[in-house]
């Protein structure tokens, strides 16, 4: 395992409007520190290159906070696109570079370095590994009725695949809309090896959700 | 609308195992009182019943719960079955009423009053009244690939429907296994009316939700 190369993709965006801010949320304070930080710091110990894909707007904005915190962790920093899957694209696009590739939301700052190094693994043996959860809450379709929740699972990230893999499954969807890159994987062909992720490594996406991430850090220590 | 009845019929269960906890979910402490205090209150100036179907076996520790704390909101204590539906079943039996019930977690002490009041008023006109939102995670199926979450909801409760309707719904179940109201009543017949939910309307059932549900709380006062 040691000599194939991980390389971490965390891919931001997002305009901060759902938390009723104005900033970003990657950039909002988590325990004293922008969520990006906690995110990037996971990956330190485990990954061999770390590629931040931000909108371009954002970048003057990230450096800045980068400076002010004294944040020396090394990265590379690529502009997004106008969706997810652009921004991803963007980051794979500036791999050059056989191994493994983990992309990951920007604002999932709780995921454990286990699990991370679970999925950089698994991705290498099985080609894929893709952290999931069972569905807590009783789901319907829009266009019609109640279905089991027991038949679903929740798709989170980091999202490991072979660099090569993942970037012929993105040149394959072209302008296709997905919503993770497992889909984009899957509709190439490939098949997802899913690895058990944890309820903590949620999304902070709503002004709850970075009290709850608050909570689970300040817990741990 | 004035002359329908409304009843609340608040549900708990569960025995806290997933909350690294004895103590079960809706007893843990929430701004300073329990989760069940909450949720009850949301009702009090609604409802003109209120229901509370618990384990039997918590009935003394409630008891004591309320007269600790001084709390003094009338309800009426009904002993909940095995599965959330043999709970509901039971609530259900205690009514001998004509009108409307909003049937509702236990653990979801962040309803809105307005959200109550409107789910009360629409199954009034409609027969139902069910709170949806999006799924904010990417979704797969066990057995397949994965789903555009676009096309699915996620429901949430308080769920509501004239009494008679879904009891009628319940008793067509019989012992079949449901996630929630809205399917049971959908599985005789009834239609569906939803209703834009709440992100703040979640379910208390790890540790970091409650402290999501204490920041939203600091933060409304």
């Amino acid at each position: 395992l040691q000599t194939v190369k991980k390389i971490a993709l965390i891919v931001g965006g997002g305009t901060g409007s759902r938390m009723g801010s104005d900033v970003p949320k990657q950039f909002l304070s988590l325990a004293g520190k922008p969520v990006l930080f906690h995110t990037l710091e996971k990956f330190r110990d485990i990954a061999d290159h770390i590629v931040l894909v931000l909108p371009d707007a954002q970048f003057h904005y990230w450096k800045r906070l980068c400076t002010d915190h004294h944040f020396d962790l090394p990265h590379i920093l690529v502009a997004g696109g106008a969706t997810r899957s652009q921004s991803v694209f963007n980051g794979l696009q500036s791999l050059n570079a056989d191994g493994v590739v983990a992309i990951h939301d920007a604002v999932r700052p709780l995921v454990s370095e286990q699990l991370i190094t679970t999925l950089f693994n698994d991705a290498i043996t099985h080609g894929s590994a893709v952290p999931v959860i069972p569905v807590r809450e009783s789901l319907r379709k829009k266009s019609g009725k109640a279905v089991n929740r027991e038949d679903y699972l929740i798709v989170q990230t980091p999202q490991c695949f072979r660099i090569d893999d993942i970037m012929a499954a993105y040149i394959h969807a072209g302008n296709s809309s997905f919503s993770d890159d497992a889909s984009v994987f899957e509709c190439n062909g490939g098949a997802i090896h899913t690895v058990e992720g944890e309820s903590g490594n949620f999304k902070i996406t709503f002004r709850e959700d970075l009290a709850a991430a608050e909570a689970m850090i300040t817990s741990i220590k």
